[in-house]
């Protein structure tokens, strides 16, 4: 069975989301040992995962170092979150399966997400990104024609447009490597977004969800199974009030209905449930939702919440 | 017939090394017309590329934003600019590929260098990287650890291990793409220093020759041609003298004994030499050293410095 399992950032960084690297470390050494667990029982992975606190400091550095060196663009910043989570991501899941006696091939691919230039959601900025900076700080960066919005006590945050994921343009290359048996790992931070206008493919100032991505990928190669682990067990209704209750398996629909009563946080598990949706009616396979210690439980069936296509969504 | 281009770090790099992201766009934008026109003719193309400018950019922002935002180790940053450089180059390529009517796929892979835990050269770190900074900066960071040099009226540099590469441990993903028809990008910067040790595989702050790595990688990929393309027509003789002889076609070992002459600077023409020799005395095949715009015709073997096995290095 192929799995697509979607990381979350902060599952590969430390604790406060403002990591250092050898936190980073440790805790990609971590996820990893969850996803042996997987790959062990002979399963085909193929991971993704998202960089937002690693994005976060790249952001941060570009920001303080502006004077002398000229700061690289997101699309940049998001390919280069790509390759050093990759890389730990490689060393440490090579590790994991050769404690288990299962030594597997592993390749991490440069990937880019392709977006419409005309995405409403790139002239209308609302997804915050990077660290929280005070008021003047953010207005030399306004100067420089970013966008940054003040969200009260803890200060001003950079937004920028979350378009819509179209295709996996590296897709292919992660098919060929996953066919020939490696785990591969791909669309990191939800991939490079990438326009296509008349100058050709060209990266843009943007991010694009990673379960948005994970969904559209997991579609693309076929996965059986789209695995979102996060650091919650479970989708939970009433959150936070004494109604609550962990969502087993429910149909994308089902789910559709809660998150329109507005069960879900924006931002959080909103995305989780929109992307497990996406891919159960595309593809009429399920998608689970569940915690990263229990993704190999939730392959098999006894943990998370499970999303199964609707009636109206089977092939 | 499979070529490995090594392209260098300045080739992709605005005109001072000290790139702004939009000359660094550009520089590779014209860098790709070049590698298309070979790709046009039809031979197979695998492509690593060197990252002088840009991980110095990465360093300086570690540097003036070591307060903030812990700084990030060398191999993390040579990992992400495999993957801003990857992105460009894929972007690029595609274009111009396209313009010809010779659309190709192209994947960039995250790729580590295998290098001996005790190589002498760690101990004794050498090779300068980075931009030139003054004897209080130097300071600081020689505090946190690094070591750092006094090169004179230009300022101080930062100085790291330059191991030998052994083993480009992601050869075999860059073959199977290779083989599936890609054009590839691998190993760029030397390919992520790394070492095997009790914990695994793990990277160091180190540097690896990109010229070294470039001809450890043709081998491992059996290319017919090692081609190392720089910003000259060919290897010189007498450089900067009335007696000033380019090379045309040589052997290895003729070549090795200009090199123990002195005629070759080090870091610059000295690890190109010393690649190009080793590429032809363990495979038999010939390496050429030419400019970037050269080599169509050096393929085709009307420009560059050819070097060609030895009659003992025949297989």
């Amino acid at each position: 069975m192929r799995v697509l399992i979607a990381l979350g950032g902060n599952a590969l960084a430390g604790a406060d989301g403002e990591s250092r690297p050898d936190e980073e470390r440790a805790a990609v050494d971590d996820a990893m040992e969850s996803v042996a667990d997987l790959v062990e029982t002979g399963h085909h992975v193929v991971l993704t995962h998202g960089n937002g606190p690693q994005v976060g400091n790249l952001l941060l550095k570009n920001e303080l170092a502006a004077e002398q060196v000229a700061p690289e663009p997101l699309d940049w910043c998001v390919a280069q979150t790509q390759a050093s989570i990759g890389m730990l991501v490689m060393n440490a899941l090579d590790r994991a399966l050769r404690e288990r006696g299962r030594p597997a091939r592993i390749a991490a691919l440069v990937s880019r997400t392709l977006v419409d230039a005309d995405d409403p959601a790139l002239a209308a900025p609302t997804k915050p990104i990077g660290r929280y900076v005070t008021e003047p700080e953010a207005a030399v960066m306004i100067e420089h024609g970013q966008h940054w919005v003040d969200l009260g006590e803890r200060g001003w945050r950079r937004v920028v447009g979350s378009p819509q994921p179209r295709q996996c343009l590296d897709v292919a290359a992660a098919r060929t490597l996953a066919d020939a048996g490696y785990v591969v790992v791909c669309s990191g931070g939800g991939g490079i977004p990438t326009v296509h206008d008349e100058a050709g493919l060209t990266g843009i100032e943007a991010v694009v969800d990673k379960d948005l991505t994970a969904a559209l990928l997991a579609e693309e190669l076929h996965a059986d199974l789209l695995l979102i682990a996060t650091d919650v067990e479970a989708a939970v209704v009433d959150w936070g009030t004494p109604k609550a209750r962990p969502l087993g398996t429910v149909t994308a629909a089902e789910l559709r209905k809660y998150a329109a009563e507005g069960h879900f946080a924006p931002g959080s598990m909103g995305p989780k449930v929109e992307a497990a949706c996406r891919f159960a009616e595309r593809t009429g396979r399920p998608a689970v939702i569940t915690a990263l210690t229990s993704i190999a439980a939730a392959v098999g069936g006894t943990a998370g919440t499970r999303v199964e296509p609707g009636l109206n969504d089977l092939p």
